[in-house]
């Protein structure tokens, strides 16, 4: 599958390495993909063998575009790109917006919801913004199976986003989708929890899991 | 331990059957500590041996203070029992408060810290709002262990709030602190995410757990 994924962060380059060595054709797309020092330390991250674009050209030629961008900077990126470039194609949303103070910069509703609405041609799936980069590739590096959840309003753009997760390494057992893109609150008002257990532990190495009432 | 619970809905009644049945000298604070239809549902609940009282009165006698009242009503119910009762005391937050529209009450904070600030003189300690009253007596119904957090800025009122989840039947390896008060947001931001897995997997009795990385 041709995916451009748009941040070239942590986040952009896990998931890079993750979809490229599960074979698929990922155009990393960045405002900087001229610039000499980024190029050189995403080869030296990633091989020579993901290409860097602008961001309009890694959107024009993918069936799934990624926003890995942060997030108080999503909307405007994608609003540059423009609504026609991004009609018709499946969204994967990971990103989370903070306000200078630590809090959410969407209070109340989330990223996800503004992303669909400013692009109601596009199918918006909200996942993977409960962990850390680092595990996003590498779920069995956890001592147990974690959950990751899904949230969007188009049936079929989840199914693809769940593909997406599997080859990832998230079984589909893990996968638990929650329902229409508003339930996205859940997911980004999380975050907070996040950073409190991150600051508990001493890592934002851990995944969260749904404990089910047991069936005895 | 004498124990003052504010509010006699589910989470209240939860508490009151737990530490009741663990020893512990329970009472209930209600506005409507009078009303008849209230106090019948309770003994029908709980048995005879759980006293009803006038919220102030609760409070006097006790220990330990359970704020189990609905979130948006919880500060004004603190402050016309007032400061100076409270003072001195552990204050065991389990509320979240939401707007009519289901946001949250207190975005960009909690109602953990506003209580804390409002009530210097009180150890405040938020725990138990990532979970469900029913559960909150019975963590050994799940299918495996699932974590509870606390947050608070009085490390001896978390011990005794601890030693009290203890008693619900929480063993301690299932307790995080996730630090001071301030980390309340998390738990209560939480509340959106555990309402999307309640309509997921069409039930609200489960838990979550902090599944961190494997040591191997």
């Amino acid at each position: 599958m041709k995916i451009g994924i748009l941040g070239t962060g942590n986040v952009g380059r896990a998931l890079a390495a993750g979809w490229t060595g599960a074979g698929h054709d990922v155009v990393l797309g960045s405002r900087r993909s001229d610039d000499t020092q980024l190029r050189a330390e995403l080869a030296a991250t990633l091989g020579e063998g993901v290409p860097v674009a602008d961001p309009l050209s890694a959107v024009v030629g993918a069936e799934v575009v990624v926003n890995a961008t942060p997030g108080t900077a999503s909307v405007p990126l994608l609003a540059e790109i423009g609504a026609p470039a991004l009609a018709g194609k499946v969204l994967l949303d990971v990103s989370v917006g903070f306000t200078e103070d630590g809090a959410l910069s969407h209070p109340g509703e989330s990223l996800g919801e503004e992303i669909q609405r400013t692009f109601p041609d596009t199918m918006v799936v909200k996942t993977l913004c409960t962990i850390d980069a680092r595990l996003m590739g590498t779920p069995d590096s956890l001592e147990g199976p974690s959950t990751v959840f899904l949230s969007g309003d188009d049936g079929e753009a989840k199914r693809t986003v769940g593909g997406l997760l599997n080859d990832l390494g998230w079984p589909t057992e893990s996968l638990l989708d929650l329902g229409g893109i508003t339930t996205a609150r859940g997911q980004e008002h999380y975050s907070l929890l996040f950073l409190g257990i991150a600051g508990a532990i001493g890592s934002y190495g851990f995944g969260i899991r749904v404990v089910a009432p047991s069936r005895g």
